[in-house]
């Protein structure tokens, strides 16, 4: 256990919430942040038996995705490529598109095969900065197929250095085989696959879609009434079509978040500031389904609602696996400052997944660190760029350095 | 001059304008296409002697983007945060921001820096599939500091194996020194700086900026006789923010390309179909700046007019060196097909660089090739996922190859 400390001379440090006037050294010992010191205010003998790792550069945390759907089978390219070239949404959906198209393809996939399909978005995701990463089911909609997504999950947690939350979805839409009976699929839902995860270990929480095309409030609520009842945390996909109130029901069950939120109104935020639920915003779902309706930022702010941005990345609505792009999207297109942007991907973010002790760089947290090429953090929201990222630090040690560049000619 | 030749079997293959029905063999022998064959009528002879260089996924040309402003120092992430913040546009050019600050940082860095700055933004083009590049110069706004600018670009082109085209945009902005005295600035250009640029063999095309804000017709026009007198072709950053008829003047004097183009009207397109002027979409910029008035794309399909797809990669409007991401841009915010999309950064790219050789796959053509691991070319526009890239082949070679995960932990 007694592997060397690691020392990053002259940073510029962004803490999860704001950024540290002047330089600063930070050091690292047995997978905590054990030392930070302005760079001229330096002892020299802390640095005693320490392994320079670094000089210059913007340290963050490590980059916190609290919101994806990461794990599925197949694509939905073929379909993207037929709505621009003039086929309906309705001709889609007839022919077996849409959500449902992910769902086939995801049960009828093996673990074997969705840990093979997911990892190369993981290896996206982690190449850009993520060291937390929350991933949910809800392409599998049986008892079987939801456990196998959980699985999948778990299983990418150990192949590759990051920390993997899961959320149980599997109110994320009617499975075919309950069509006309979507309170029958709840039931399944409340007696069957949630005792099932919760027996299992394998769900940190549990989430819906609380929307007109997904389940009722009532719906919603029964499901997470079971959640509480086998201890879990619950959230939810709240107001991104039309308001439904289901943000001041997830406040309700102190729900850990409320994703989406465009058509969130003041009483829904209320209902959030007050129960610390906080507000998860997805601009690249926002992007992609060209919305105009924007989350409701500046109440958010009023009601100092902490406001985290996630990838959501899934087949359908956020083909999107570079957490820095959604960075970008969350200033240009809701008007966030970077520092908001970057707190919603670090110590918001944690936030978002119950996980506050994450996030943050102070003396004594968990070492999860990000180590970027570039000279400010408001930069990392700015450009888009891949390939900025220096250093990876996950749990105290370097699992990501930056190769020289792939050139040969 | 015998290297050994390189097969790849079972490719999916866009070979610059549409997708091969079936998978096709290809082979590359002294830098050009030498064999493509449907796989299944492969013969096996043709094999010998070459080395397999691969199997599966999507090959495409290698991406050709027409329009970029790689070469700055310094970067305006500051002045993007101050916006976001609440500070005004009057203010931030007040306190020196805009492209000024661009300048200013650009004249006051040596060749070598500006290389340096300029690296590894050119290296997250080629890790992302560019092989052929256009650079303009446009920060300078001096006869010394746009010849520096252009003397840049032709050196990254001999640092990295990419094809490098430059075009002078000294009419880019109006230099403080020459405030209230345009028209000097013009003569300026084309009495000194196109005169020494054409004679050091510096630029291959030049670029003008046609806007209220930029340069008038008249003067955009002259500077096109005195690219003409020097055999230069032109081109032009035209109806961006308003129409100028930039565009007709553009294809008056058989220019490459009419850049930008979201004011274009219907008498701009014919000029432009006539002439075989491209049309150079930079969707990136329309991002950035949050534009609403769309490119008049259905026009210029009806006109028949190429429509090229470009990064446009600048300190101000498009800090963005990712190129498929202008792709996915192309088509959700322009709704572009895919297929036009990626033949907007390939064929048509070429076309606007007056390189209609390159940008094809085609027996006898450069090889310039890209090799993806996606299984339909419709993935490359709608997913956003840096690291996709398995091969880079420039000239015949392999001058990229995606590293194993580079994950210790
Ligand atoms: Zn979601
Ligand atoms: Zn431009």
């Amino acid at each position: 256990m007694s592997t060397p400390s690691l020392l990053w001379r002259e940073l510029c440090l962004f803490d999860g919430l704001s950024t540290l006037e002047g330089p600063v050294n930070l050091l690292v010992a047995d997978g905590k942040v054990a030392g930070l010191w302005p760079s001229r205010e330096f002892p020299e003998s802390a640095a005693l038996g320490a392994i320079e790792a670094g000089r210059g550069g913007v340290m963050t945390p490590g980059l916190v995705d609290c919101h994806s759907h990461l794990v599925y089978a197949g694509n939905r390219a073929g379909e993207f490529e037929q709505r621009l070239e003039g086929v309906s949404y309705a001709e889609i959906a007839q022919a077996g598109g849409g959500i449902l198209s992910s769902v086939r393809a995801t049960r009828a996939a093996s673990e074997e095969e969705l840990v093979e399909a997911s990892l190369p978005r993981l290896d996206a995701l982690l190449a850009d900065g993520v060291t937390t990463l929350e991933i949910k089911s809800g392409y599998g909609l049986s008892l079987a197929d939801e456990l196998k997504m959980l699985r999948v999950a778990r299983r990418l947690g150990q192949l590759r250095p990051v920390r993997i939350r899961t959320s149980l979805l599997a109110a994320h839409a009617l499975p075919p085989e309950f069509a006309g009976d979507s309170d029958g699929y709840i039931r399944l839902i409340c007696e069957a696959i949630i005792p099932a995860a919760a027996a299992e270990g394998l769900a940190d929480a549990v989430d819906v879609f609380c929307e007109h095309i997904g389940f009722s409030p009532a719906q919603c609520e029964r499901v997470f009434q079971a959640a509480q009842a086998h201890g879990l945390a619950v959230k939810a996909h709240a107001e991104q079509l039309s308001n439904q109130g289901a943000s001041a029901l997830t406040a309700r069950y102190r729900g850990l978040s409320a994703d989406h939120i465009e058509f969130l109104d003041e009483a829904g935020v209320q209902a959030m500031a007050v129960a610390g639920t906080v507000a998860v915003l997805l601009p690249g779902a926002f992007h992609t389904l060209r919305e105009t309706q924007l989350p409701p930022i500046e109440l958010l702010r009023q009601h100092q609602v902490p406001m985290a941005v996630a990838s959501d990345a899934n087949p359908g609505t956020a083909p999107i696996c570079f957490p820095t792009l959604n960075l970008n999207l969350a200033c240009t297109l809701f008007r966030l400052t970077p520092r908001e942007a970057l707190a919603g991907m670090t110590a918001h973010g944690a936030r978002a997944l119950g996980l506050p002790e994450l996030g943050r760089i102070a003396v004594g947290a968990t070492a999860d660190l990000c180590l970027w090429d570039v000279q400010q953090p408001a930069e990392l929201a700015y450009a888009v760029q891949p390939g900025r990222l220096r250093q990876r630090i996950f749990n105290g040690a370097i699992t990501y350095r930056k190769e020289e560049a792939g050139h040969a000619g």
